[in-house]
């Protein structure tokens, strides 16, 4: 049985709120939850069915006490998820300790100026992965990173990649990295950018783009070549297009180097 | 006053029965709207604020008769839509006649084997709108292309990409050009493949990627190299990867004929 407070505090953790009030946040579903298992986030609790808790046993028992996991039916999982079709397990996981930005990065970092959309926030950070950058640092106004939606839509990948909140024009008036943005209409096209060792990439927000107030610390404007009619792009395909760019263009520096 | 029997045609419309009972589909908020009406879309039937009205009647007045056009509150625009915070417009569009396909193509397409999320899908026609792809071929199975979701999330693409539906094996077997597929771990990497002036691009279903029966076809593998540890990126972003490196490869072999 689980008891109902466990339940309650479960389900109060889909508000913002109570899980800054509780320093909790849930990790939902099986692929995401066996992931965490393997990571070193702090477990609080685990509500499972006793086919998904018995299926990973060992991995559980490494990661979290017995008196710490809790096993149902599939509709009472169902019921206290966020999400419908999630019927195998709960997480309620420990928001781990702010981390302090380092003063420099040795690689790319995304900076992400009030990205709204969770699901796009998640897809960033699942991109970020795949691209194996240095980290994320967003304004303190981007959709919360500990929202079930953009756990979910990271697929596992907010596990690994380091996620910061910085005053933004703050942080690009210090840094000494370059900075490439996209403004509209301005700057080299990403396919002939001969892009930095390390550096930054400022993304705006969904619907007003890049604040004018960071624009000013932008050292590199680049864009992403349009060859139809579509008016923009999503932030998240943005965010692969400029990576896979970065990536492919430092890959061609190493291969000429060699 | 908007007739209860049109409400209530509205709402059926998000069922993709009534959908094609009816041969309408719908489209919803102020922007999409007003790129409807700069189309050559036959719209049936206009439900609008006032203020939304008056704002765009002369664009109105061009695309369709007087008596077809509703105005109402914004709270009626809001319950009958299929989206909350759309509180401006809700059309009522003829789905235009099932086009054959074209025997062959000078330029690229993207193929789409069994898209289930709406979402993907609309993101997916965006990006063939802005990287200028000459069509989508998808399988019966891929999720409704006038869904009020992919219709949504295309933000207005669908009235320039040209949709067509066709068994794939069938499609695929009699093509004679390139068939691109991205096979996890083969073939070349894109941001190293010479892409043909022309060529089908195949793209995977979010679960299970590409069927085997389609992979005979598969003339030239290729991958997008992973530079971290994800394992896996969304398929709008595979689909957006993809374009990004046919056009820049398209682009370097004509400015070296220049």
């Amino acid at each position: 049985m689980v008891p109902k407070k466990l339940l309650k505090l479960a389900k109060s953790l889909q508000h913002k709120k109570y899980r800054y009030q509780e320093q909790l946040f849930l990790v939902e579903g099986a692929k995401s939850i066996v992931e965490l298992l393997g990571s070193s986030f702090t477990v609080r609790t685990l509500i499972g069915t006793s086919v998904f808790v018995n299926q990973h046993r060992s991995l559980i028992e490494k990661h979290i006490s017995e008196t710490s996991v809790y096993l149902t039916s599939e509709s009472e999982i169902s019921s206290a998820s966020s999400f419908k079709n999630n019927n195998t397990g709960i997480a309620l996981v420990e928001m781990p300790r702010t981390k302090t930005i380092p003063v420099t990065f040795d690689d790319y970092v995304l900076v992400l100026d009030n990205i709204r959309d969770p699901g796009n926030l998640g897809t960033i950070i699942r991109i970020a992965d795949w691209y194996g950058v240095a980290g994320i640092v967003s304004s303190p106004e981007t959709t919360d990173e500990y929202s079930p939606k953009v756990i979910s839509a990271s697929m596992g990948s907010f596990l690994r990649v380091p996620f910061f909140r910085a005053n933004l024009a703050d942080f690009l008036s210090k840094t000494e990295l370059p900075v490439y943005g996209t403004l509209v209409g301005q700057g080299t096209s990403v396919h002939h950018t001969n892009f930095a060792e390390c550096g930054l990439i400022v993304l705006g927000s969904e619907s007003e783009g890049m604040r004018r107030i960071l624009a000013q610390y932008i050292t590199q404007a680049v864009h992403i070549p349009q060859f139809g009619t579509a008016e923009s792009l999503n932030v998240g395909i943005a965010a692969a297009v400029l990576c896979d760019n970065v990536r492919r263009k430092l890959g061609e520096k190493s291969d000429a180097k060699m």
